[in-house]
């Protein structure tokens, strides 16, 4: 089956975003709205996706949930008291008047074993059209679930190997994130990890993702074998999406060679807005493993959001933001539905392009 | 005028090789061949060009010269002895028996201040129809000599700042090379480098670079706004090459994860083959500038091509090669004309794989 009839759309975009409003917005234009699952309970969860359902008429969407293979548990969960202590040189030496205590570390995610099955109960529950795996391989229970519930499964790989693995484990979409991406991400680049992918997983449909921001980058990921584009970054700075201002200002701002593939927010390569953050850990203590170096970095970094968009200079050097390289070409922020129809004519105009240099 | 005009082809292939019958073969294929000349003195480099035109019945080539904007000379091209020390452990280490003295030394290539422009007479007494620049900004005397003789002028750049310099001085046709390309090389993947560069330096024409191995990736620079590709590692297991072959059995074997991005060969950060050699300089000394380090490195690395060549296992994982991501493609040594032939039947198979698709 094709990508497009497996996913019910005209134009082969999908969308990543935690905001309901940016999923729904791209999903009612005529793309794919995914929605990324990880950062809620499974109560909220079922009220966002509620609420999609409420705005998009049937139209076709779906769900992004993390589960990871292993999980740190118990005692393996406490951040070292030389992590801490960095982290509140690191904030002295910036002029932030924060303590790095365990009333602060407690404002941290949930990260407990079983979340992610019972955000996927959640999403089963809803009218989803793709269920996705960020990172690894689906565990079997997610594949045999959406399988007896008719669900295509799509999974992000970085590299053909883990392409191979996945569709070994059942999976029917594979999306190939090069390098350039926002994220988790691997070290090949979208422009040769989209043609290896491909030729690895075929008939299986590939979507490509990393640095695609344009309707002429999409046309290039379908030049290159891929059924369609996996998108994030660049509803970031959508209307709808409603990040701080303070990220919105210093992603209009960033240039492609602004971004860095670093451990210091997961514990896992991710790549992200270069700040004073990513440039201290870099020469600091290595990062915890995940999910430990998120349970220390997230409380801390949601605080200096807010205090740069107060107005704090030292806070704003120091946030930083999931992002791929693709955030050089975005310069405006516009509503999601425009963006999507942006894209599309785009993507028309460098087909008639490539028509006519051939 | 368009690129097609400027360089006389139908196909926008440029194949960069810095062996002469790669460049022939390429040519009269109905690509472009472009010589690399900075490893020949200016005699050996008139009698490659001269063979050139004696076999490609004036069809279009080009040539590439490096000029650096400035160049150590004197008493910094020493190579310090703690240097020295580092390779002979790290040769002993891995037991090959090889004194890093200056009779090896002085096996280096010649780097003197004024090779370039002596090149560049060589070059405009043939009647090439490219003059290239890998490195920096050409000189005033490039361009100026360039533009009296009617022969355009390309650059190769890793940025949109790099390109819009490029422009200012005078370029003709601005190369954008991603960070997955082979050699000297920056951090913005090609996907979004291209689009980045085509917008800032419009109408000039754009060729892109940086993993294109396959025709399915040049009709996607196209989708991208490029006039053509810009190539360079698949020529490198084509016949006509010669590479040793141990190298070739390297370069065949390699993934597109086999590669990174090192100092350890020139000074300057140049994907290559990952290897020993790549890897202990990763946590040894800090590489040495530009030109000094090569100095150091390339009359080891050529001995080391050679034991390996007789098959000794240490040296062989000791060498390494400048290549792209785009290895992890290269699965098979062929006729370069069947390269082009092959990259033009998969360009249009993409051409109307993305009609298709709209």
């Amino acid at each position: 089956m094709s990508l497009r009839e497996l996913l019910g759309v005209d134009f082969p975009l999908v969308a990543f975003s935690h905001c309901r409003d940016v999923v729904a917005a791209v999903t009612n234009a005529g793309g794919f709205g995914v929605l990324g699952a990880q950062t809620f309970t499974p109560e909220q969860l079922d009220q966002e996706l509620t609420w999609i359902d409420e705005h998009v008429g049937g139209r076709p969407y779906g769900a992004d949930v993390i589960i990871p293979t292993s999980y740190a548990s118990g005692p393996e969960l406490v951040v070292p008291a030389g992590h801490r202590a960095f982290v509140a040189d690191l904030l002295a030496a910036h002029g932030i008047d924060l303590t790095v205590d365990d009333a602060l570390l407690a404002g941290r995610p949930t990260v407990r074993e079983g979340l992610g099955e019972e955000l996927l109960d959640v999403v089963f529950d809803h009218p989803v059209r793709l269920v996705a795996n960020a990172l690894g391989v689906p565990p079997p229970s997610m594949i045999r679930r959406a399988k007896a519930t008719g669900v295509p499964v799509a999974a992000l790989v970085g590299s053909r190997e883990h392409a191979l693995a996945q569709v070994r484990a059942g999976v029917d979409v594979v999306v190939a994130q090069g390098t350039e991406a926002g994220g988790h991400t691997g070290e090949v680049s979208t422009m040769v990890l989209v043609p290896e992918v491909v030729e690895a997983v075929a008939p299986v449909p590939v979507l490509a993702a990393g640095g695609i921001v344009t309707g002429r980058q999409v046309a290039a990921a379908v030049a290159l074998g891929a059924a369609g584009a996996w998108t994030g970054s660049v509803w970031l700075t959508t209307r709808e999406a409603g990040l701080p201002a303070s990220t919105v200002r210093k992603l209009l701002a960033a240039s492609s060679r602004d971004t860095v593939r670093s451990t210091a927010r997961t514990g896992k390569p991710a790549r992200q807005l270069a700040s004073a953050w990513t440039s201290a850990w870099s020469t600091g203590p290595a990062a915890l493993p995940m999910p430990v170096q998120g349970l220390l970095a997230e409380p801390v970094l949601r605080r200096l959001d807010t205090l740069a968009d107060k107005g704090n200079e030292e806070a704003m050097a120091l946030v930083t933001y999931f992002v791929g390289q693709g955030v050089g070409l975005m310069n405006a922020v516009a509503p999601a539905a425009e963006v999507v129809r942006a894209m599309a004519e785009d993507y028309l105009a460098a087909t008639e392009r490539l028509a006519g240099a051939s």
